[in-house]
């Protein structure tokens, strides 16, 4: 649709691959349509992924205890970032349209919710739901036997007291660990009957 | 258990945090019952995560047309890995037991294996079940509409009259891509009533 702005996340180290072919044709036919097409080759442009304090230029709003998401935040809104993400955020607030594309998903996935965000009729789902990727489609794939498991939920919502108590609950559990089963690590367990 | 050895890979980048509590009871706790204990501290270690060339040391297999997949498998019997890689290798193979700890959770997710795989009954579990995080947790999340995915299943072992079909299926559905109506992304998409 001509005059529509699109934004490619693109994720792959050859040029020549499937995924390269996949990119190419959206430019190309985006193109074709009149839009703004942008690529974001993150490996061409050998993207910095770990998020670290690096990311944040001129002072710290709370240097002795680094937390990434307040100092991001306060950063965000005083315009220090590094150049490197306000580039990317520029573009993506400027498309109509996203598009993750590579061989290579990485995802970020918060626990910051409360246990009863994370029911089957909660928010954001079952909590088990998120584990499949992790648990099964890498762990469980991969040849481990995946033990149930252990969540603490919302911590930075908690009092200091509930927080010393999931703390000594995971203590707790760690004491017979070896006695464990294995979950069964299959649809069923994840999505019910 | 006395003699069991375990690492945990641990993910923050604050040693204070409530993720290096859980880190740190995890080290006592398991010490105490005699096992060795190994950690990863990711941050600590400027832990390189991008997949790239580097990971690879001395010559190519197939300099002209870089697959990551291929040459990191060929690097990996002749010994040619990145000594990081190797020393984190060596850690998971002597491990009786590994946790993956952190409030950032890194996933590599591959459409590798063929469509039948991907269904409710397959080997793989529904494809839209390992879309959940992205797609409902992190882009519905994050306020985007989501549209319907388009996977190319499997094309490393589709012939290349296949592969030629899967991109021209890819930019006829880029024609009309802007009249698509998101999908409803909530766990009926996904799991089913």
């Amino acid at each position: 649709m001509a005059g529509k702005k699109v934004l490619i996340v693109y994720a792959h180290q050859e040029p020549r691959s499937f995924n390269g072919s996949l990119k190419d044709v959206a430019v190309a036919e985006l193109s074709r349509q009149g839009c703004t097409v942008a690529v974001s080759d993150l490996y061409a442009m050998d993207f910095e992924p770990r998020a670290t304090r690096k990311d944040i230029t001129g002072a710290l709003s709370s240097p002795e205890f680094f937390s990434y998401g307040v100092e991001a935040y306060e950063a965000c809104k005083k315009r220090s970032l590094t150049s490197d993400i306000i580039a990317e955020q520029k573009k993506v607030q400027e498309a109509d349209l996203v598009m993750f594309q590579g061989k290579l998903a990485i995802l970020s996935i918060t626990t910051g919710g409360t246990a009863d965000m994370y029911c089957k009729t909660g928010v954001s789902g079952d909590f088990r739901y998120f584990l499949w990727p992790l648990q099964h489609g890498t762990l469980h794939f991969c040849g481990f036997k995946v033990l149930a498991p252990h969540i603490s939920f919302a911590p930075e919502f908690a009092s200091e007291e509930e927080r010393k108590g999931m703390v000594a609950s995971w203590a707790q559990r760690l004491k017979t660990i070896w006695n464990e089963e294995p979950i069964p690590c299959s649809p069923p367990w994840y999505f019910g009957q």
